[in-house]
């Protein structure tokens, strides 16, 4: 059981995570990424497969060649948006802070883990992504409550990553992760504040019995 | 910034959430359920698309179907099962509790949504997925930190679901998950107490700097 601080830590974490690109150079305590690591594989998993690894990259090298990865995809991707009123606004935004963070990680799926009938997965083979995705969604609620910020860099090529680190052809690098200490916490979404997109209004989203039917339970 | 005692809460609620198959018929009150939707809404999304909706669920009628077309599912991944030696145990299992959970809530991702060329989606598609399910493992934690116990389902077939709920063709019902009270919050996941699998050596799946190589940062 949960008492009423507690549950409020709970909300308190999942209100105030935010996806950060900037970071101080300040190394991350081993003990932290340890508990951060925990953390993700205490996620929830499909058929309880664990698709996941976790590829610490704290050398500067390898941190260069991710970083020119996703400037390559940044760059790739101005060009679609060369005809749009947002173009400016696009090329703008800081997207990443792959060099800048002391510590990426890099988060894969193996989908083959656990065999070929998966409990679940037999059905919907995109759970094993989605369990990657809710540990994920763990490492960044515990670097919110350890004070250290994370944002995940989705844009490179996968082969790219895999080239870079060794990745075999089958497993997923799904997520870049940096990791940091920040002096700029943001306090709202940043392409909210950015003015890229809003927030939508949740009472929209939510239906009753039937999509589209609106109302509450 | 989060106190110790915080800190100590997002840990305890990350470790002790379960997934959850036996409910007790008690409703779930709506102030928690609005709640859950609130944290969900405030997992990260790619491009901060926002590909979520939630259909709340609790006409019995609507639950017997979902029901069925998670029973047809079931027992044809059993046939799957046929020649494995886990074939019994998996006929023991209780993989769902539908209809005895007071409330049910599809959640589904709309990968249209954000336009064409959303932010960091561009580059790996399924990202859309992975967001709706950092929103699903935020509602998970919240639901764990309110008392209530949250099952996800995902043995059935997209189109049956489609079919009982009116959902369009383009959007995807990801997830069913069944939240409601238990008397039996399971303290290890079931399939592990269930010897169906065993939870991984955590520092087997961390990679240092390149795929394979071991060692902390």
């Amino acid at each position: 059981m949960f008492t009423d601080e507690e549950k409020e830590a709970v909300y308190k974490v999942i209100f105030t995570r935010r996806d950060v690109r900037s970071f101080l150079p300040d190394p991350v305590p081993q003990s932290a990424v340890d508990r951060i690591l925990e953390a993700a594989h205490h996620g929830p998993s499909v058929g309880f497969m664990q698709p996941w690894n976790f590829i610490l990259i704290d050398d500067d090298h390898i941190k260069e060649q991710l970083a020119w990865a996703a400037d390559k995809e940044r760059r790739a991707l101005a060009i679609h948006y060369e005809n749009d009123d947002r173009s400016e606004k696009f090329l703008d935004l800081k997207i990443e802070g792959l060099k800048e963070a002391p510590l990426t990680i890099c988060v894969t799926c193996d989908p083959s883990r656990g065999g070929s009938h998966v409990l679940g997965r037999n059905s919907i083979p995109e759970t094993d992504m989605m369990s990657t995705a809710c540990a994920i969604q763990n490492m960044w609620l515990a670097s919110c409550a350890e004070g250290l910020a994370m944002g995940w860099v989705s844009f490179y090529k996968k082969a790219d990553v895999r080239d870079i680190l060794g990745i075999p052809p089958h497993i997923d690098p799904v997520a870049l992760l940096s990791i940091g200490w920040t002096d700029v916490y943001p306090k709202a979404p940043i392409l909210e504040t950015e003015k890229w997109r809003k927030r939508e209004r949740l009472k929209e989203l939510i239906f009753h019995n039937k999509w589209a039917a609106l109302g509450s339970i």
